[in-house]
């Protein structure tokens, strides 16, 4: 094997990337200056390296607790539950939201074996109970399992006295979170209602 | 900046990847097995340190003169030349051709200022000059250029004795060799007509 046919084989093992796009990648960066793909391989590095998940709310971070948990501008009133840290970049990308957030870590999903003990619930639990959040916004994405992780959350905080409410349908049944647009998301989070 | 933030903007730079893809990408590598993240910043740097174009025919390689031009199994009769070494790989994947390489670098294109001493034009005479070569394939691309540059070494090669042929115009016509399916390649070295 090559240096040329390991770097094809790696950039086709990245999920989207088949071996016609991987080696368009490898050429690109055999012609691009020495820089530049000496400073993706570094960013690659440094991601493994520093990014941890924050104690807090589970966010993927460079600190702990992370920069959103911190923020003095943020506001702790409000907490949006999400099922992975990747969502919570598609959210603040729409700029819209300005509460604070809690990371599932995945959601509810019998046939895979994923019941509550296998998500960050309890600590949710605890962050929602403090009485400094009034509101939990749950964020799930809208497919089967995310609604029912929704629902089955909506159970567990409602006797805590807070309100609780689901982002709008305005996301595509079935879709993902991650790969919505920013506009959509946004109107998503100014139609949330009770649940 | 953090350290996801840099990774996204790294892989936003590589061609045909947008925000939505590289931030998939980044989270992906967060996900994968730490060794999986590793591999691939440390293919990258290997492709950039060991790769170097071979000093007779111009492919990118690890070794100079390269695996191909140094095979035994390889027919030295017979030379196919190519716009850019990674044309070669393109070709290499159909296993229709057995002979050696040439690669020019560029194709002709006089409103960029691209003439033939921007070319390994005088390599390729000294090659194809030595009695050794019997045929010189013209692979250059179907496009504009590709064919005026084909044309334009057809003139310089004939006076040589030699086979000159041109790849059949089974490619579809402006399009790019690099990205051809291996079936079309094939065809059109198959289909290969006296100049």
């Amino acid at each position: 094997m090559s240096a040329i046919d390991d770097l094809v084989g790696e950039f086709a093992r990245l999920p989207g990337i088949g071996r016609k796009t991987a080696l368009r990648l490898a050429f690109h960066l055999l012609k691009a200056p020495d820089d530049d793909a000496r400073r993706l391989a570094r960013s690659i590095i440094e991601v493994r390296d520093k990014v941890r998940p924050c104690e807090r709310c589970g966010n993927l971070s460079d600190s702990t607790p992370c920069a959103i948990c911190l923020s003095p501008r943020r506001d702790p009133a409000t907490l949006c539950v999400v099922e992975e840290a990747s969502d919570i970049m598609a959210i603040e990308r729409t700029g819209e939201y300005r509460g604070l957030y809690h990371v599932l870590g995945g959601r509810l999903s019998p046939l895979d074996g994923i019941g509550p003990s296998e998500l960050n619930v309890p600590p949710l639990l605890a962050r929602a109970g403090t009485g400094e959040v009034r509101e939990v916004v749950l964020a799930t994405n809208p497919s089967v399992e995310g609604e029912a992780t929704a629902l089955y959350l909506a159970r567990l905080l409602s006797p805590l006295g807070l309100r609780v409410t689901r982002i709008a349908r305005g996301l595509p049944v079935g879709g993902d979170l991650e790969y919505a647009d920013g506009v959509t998301i946004a109107e998503a989070l100014a139609g949330r209602r009770e649940l």
